[in-house]
């Protein structure tokens, strides 16, 4: 059996009910904070800790390079991808700040980018291939690549349970990958690239619409081969960097690390987790609604509650990132709020 | 003339103008952070610093009682009031936790609740009066007690900038004042309770139905007088508490401090200092949209966009409390991210 079909860790129950009636005896109005109570039972069950914390979260970028850039589909060149895992390591991004914000471990893993050998301090670098396959002419991936990207996703899970990671975040990079994403999304929901394309980086109107026509052209290439088979549309249309998540995702679930998903290519990538191995949802957050054209539905499919709203659409595990500090703060909340008891406060409505 | 009609400072433009270039210059797709961005350019128009930064968060929870409490519409009974103002101060409600988290001073003022006279440590005790009186029956506050408890607010920014602190957050604690504060917007935005009254902490439906009809009588009763003047809006239905935050609104935007405004009560405040002086609200962040029925409506008149929406219906600055993290993170983004030319990134679209 292929390991990401293997079963999952099971939530801990006592530790959720030990949680919910911690939250109803805190100085607050019966369900007061609500999604930060919510967050922290969660955490408490995932964690299986009475005192759940995020003190040591895990992120790590996965980036690729993608095929179907040939097809003139975003608003930045090719190149940006290695640029921007230069500025990972160096701190100048953004989830370098957000990383350093919330004391996380950074982990940057080029699984295959267009270009030469090269060697960047801290950066992991892998050639799976030098990019995907243009996706609009032929499969993005062989299956042999797309299991070498999910088992880096699995390394990177492994390494942060070793290293006792809290909660594990995992982004991207890869310019060109809001088309691999929405083509993913549109195989796997049976939709057309009208319900779940957006403007990526950027794009304007007219190359919103010539976008929209290559996705529709490369699901109808690949659907009968696909038949909505989760990893077939994944090798068909996705990316190094995604199926790498999708690994990762799989395998917090099966380690018992709890995960906080990104934005709309992370969420994709989500889906395709889900979908493979149904148990995976019950590891994950949501970090936040990304203004990507299509994360709402994506996140409805999931039956998920992002925890921010801020309009984000940068990717890079941003605003995963960004939730870290809601999470935190709702955990210190269940850990240090005092109960009516212990504060002398009367907790009886009248 | 009142000190607070007089002349508001002015953000600065310049800076909003450096704020908004540097933000093209970061390494991301333009626009990608979206609220992140827009809040770290506020905070340096209205900071006048390139490097906006809330190091020192200052948090005023303002309390009081309300007469109207005779008129059964809360879930919990008024001694709750004082023993959460002790909650506050040995660390063990969730705004103490909030302001360890963030580093923030938080200074707690009694304007004014039931009860013979005492002593907390670290609780600034004045009693401008035992409380409001009940509204539905007569007006809650004198314009002498009004103008007393704006002065309570005054002199806590005017303490919060002596002692330098770079944002200010106002909350309150006063059971019965999502009451208060659903009356008074009422009057200001000439509507009928049904519009503007929740659960407050969580009252039943046959209450809420009761709630409603005390506001509504109240409301009529009151009318003629107010004339739809918000500062004698404010005597007739509003709190002691409630009257210090419009006072603290109002000096903050006269000295030049920004601030982040909580949920419900609070935003009624907010609106009661706006219509009073309209230059105020320049200086308003807003920190979340709260579950309470009403608050998005009194967000719209606001023009405002809320940080959060976690459903939070505390009050005590909890939104606005949380709110601070997410300011830290866009002004250490806004700070600390590399421009293209420093990470040697392509910033060109194709």
């Amino acid at each position: 059996m292929s390991w990401w079909l293997e079963a999952c860790q099971q939530p801990n129950d006592a530790a959720k009910q030990r949680a919910e009636a911690r939250q109803l005896q805190l100085t607050k109005p019966t369900g007061s904070l609500s999604e930060l109570e919510r967050i922290a039972i969660l955490l408490a069950s995932l964690q299986n800790k009475d005192q759940p914390d995020i003190q040591a979260p895990w992120i790590s970028i996965f980036a690729g390079d993608h095929g179907v850039m040939e097809e003139n589909i975003s608003a930045y060149p090719q190149a940006v991808t290695r640029q921007m895992l230069l500025n990972f390591t160096t701190g100048g991004a953004c989830i370098s700040v957000i990383a350093k914000e919330y004391a996380a471990t950074l982990q940057v893993i080029d699984c295959g980018t267009v270009g030469d050998a090269y060697q960047y301090p801290h950066v992991e670098t892998h050639c799976i291939a030098p990019g995907t396959a243009n996706f609009a002419k032929q499969p993005a991936m062989t299956e042999e690549q797309s299991i070498a990207a999910m088992n880096l996703g699995k390394q990177s899970v492994e390494r942060a349970v070793k290293e006792k990671a809290s909660i594990y975040v995992a982004g991207e990079m890869g310019i060109g990958n809001t088309c691999s994403a929405s083509a993913l999304a549109c195989m796997l929901l049976n939709e057309a690239a009208e319900q779940l394309t957006g403007v990526g980086t950027g794009i304007r109107a007219e190359q919103l619409a010539h976008k929209k026509q290559v996705i529709d052209r490369a699901v109808a290439l690949h659907r009968d081969d696909v038949q909505q088979d989760a990893f077939k549309a994944l090798c068909a249309v996705g990316g190094l960097e995604i199926a790498a998540m999708v690994g990762a995702y799989i395998r917090c679930a099966q380690l018992g690390l709890p995960m906080v998903i990104d934005g709309f290519i992370s969420t994709a990538a989500a889906l395709v987790a889900v979908q493979l191995n149904p148990a995976v949802r019950e590891w994950m957050l949501f970090g936040h609604q990304s203004a990507e054209y299509g994360h709402q539905r994506l996140l409805q499919e999931l039956n998920a509650e992002p925890i921010l709203k801020l309009n984000l659409r940068l990717g890079e595990a941003s605003g995963a990132g960004a939730a870290l500090g809601i999470i935190k703060l709702a955990c210190h909340l269940h850990n240090q709020m005092a109960t009516f008891a212990e504060a002398a406060v009367i907790g009886e409505k009248i």
